[in-house]
């Protein structure tokens, strides 16, 4: 039977890989993934054969790792973050029908929500939701409606994608959205570059995050009713009641 | 200055835990946390101080670490999972108030939303959210508030603390409250001690969940509209349109 793992390595910096993710981008032949992944993992692990495809192809990416796979090879698809968390392993599943003599294990890896919480302090300490701002395969009514009823049930709240070229505006009219239901002082904070070069982060409300602009490698973290700023970080307190 | 690491080490297992976390438990002197995770870790970082204190007694676990570190020892508080999602790292801060010579640094880990996720196959490729069922610090009006909206939203939802010994109830009322806006027929999973021994999952209907028992060692998936089965995983789309 063939294997492909299905690998999650986090945020960007090898040592926020897990050690069993490491261990098998080592013990593997072929290592399959998007360009800019590649590039981050490739020093790391000589003597590998690296495969890519640009992004948007991800049905040919995975198609490729199940062919290399069906060779015999043992393959490492990488994902940055999570594999499970607006990641490849769902797609992999689904093509993986048509290869039923491949096998694939999904190793998880830390998610930019988790990566970016800790650069931030403490944000997620209580419930909270992820929400993907782009709209490339989900209708943007259905994110106003998730973006709404998330605030109004007090989550914090991570946005992912929370800006493209194309839509220069969206987290505007998300902070609008939110609004609705959740104070314009609530604090928030956001995190570039997580575990990259130039990592960076700032807190401020939720009225001042309106107005900031944002690229494609920042992650957004709006706070619940209790979050607090404390020492200059973004601090979501375990519970409703005192400690 | 003295130096805290606030170390999320996964699921359990070894190899689960992040390369920098494994580095930063071999760097410290002394190692604090609850009894169970100290056991966890115990035999991989030998010649280690080891503190403990029993669960419940956060705080005294906090003040626990900073007086060590005013010591000029270098501390580690580990927590399962990630240290920020229902960890310690929050309560670190606030206690921290008081140590204002003490620097904190947060190390990430794979909480069991990503850990579970991993092993039911890909239940959270698209937008979720983390609801903890423990009402200690939580009204239980709160939770119920956010079960039904989250539901509303069409979110895959993670389940964390979905029973204990005197709320074996509560699974069931959740389930309720998500199949007032969810179908009974949503494709759900569980997974029990997830990267430990005796790691087994489930996949069935919400309607089945309902009527299922679980322990405190299991992570409850409830997928959205979209989810399916497919070669006995759970998997979620990553939109609403065909790929």
């Amino acid at each position: 039977m063939s294997l492909i793992y299905v690998v999650g390595i986090g945020p960007g910096a090898y040592e926020k890989m897990t050690i069993e993710a490491a261990e098998a981008l080592r013990s593997c032949d072929c290592i399959v993934g998007y360009t800019v992944y590649i590039d981050l993992v490739k020093d790391h692990f000589p003597g590998k054969e690296f495969l890519t495809t640009p992004m948007r192809k991800e049905v040919d990416r995975c198609v490729m790792a199940f062919e290399e796979a069906k060779k015999g090879k043992t393959v490492a698809m990488i994902c940055s973050g999570d594999a499970g968390v607006y990641g490849m392993s769902g797609l992999m599943y689904e093509v993986g029908v048509n290869y039923p003599e491949v096998e694939l294990k999904i190793l998880p890896g830390v998610t930019a929500a988790l990566g970016g919480g800790a650069v931030l302090g403490a944000p997620l300490i209580h419930d909270f939701c992820l929400i993907s701002l782009s709209d490339l395969l989900t209708p943007w009514e259905k994110i106003e409606k998730r973006l709404l009823l998330a605030s109004e049930a007090d989550l914090s709240i991570v946005l992912y994608n929370p800006s493209s070229l194309k839509r220069h505006d969206y987290l505007q009219k998300a902070c609008d959205l939110m609004m609705q239901h959740k104070s314009p002082d609530t604090v928030c904070g956001l995190v570039e570059n997580i575990g990259r070069d130039g990592e960076a982060y700032k807190v401020m409300t939720l009225k001042k995050l309106r107005d900031t602009e944002v690229d494609m490698f920042t992650t957004v973290f709006i706070g619940n009713s209790q979050t607090k700023e404390l020492s200059g970080k973004m601090v979501t307190p375990r519970g409703y009641k005192n400690v």
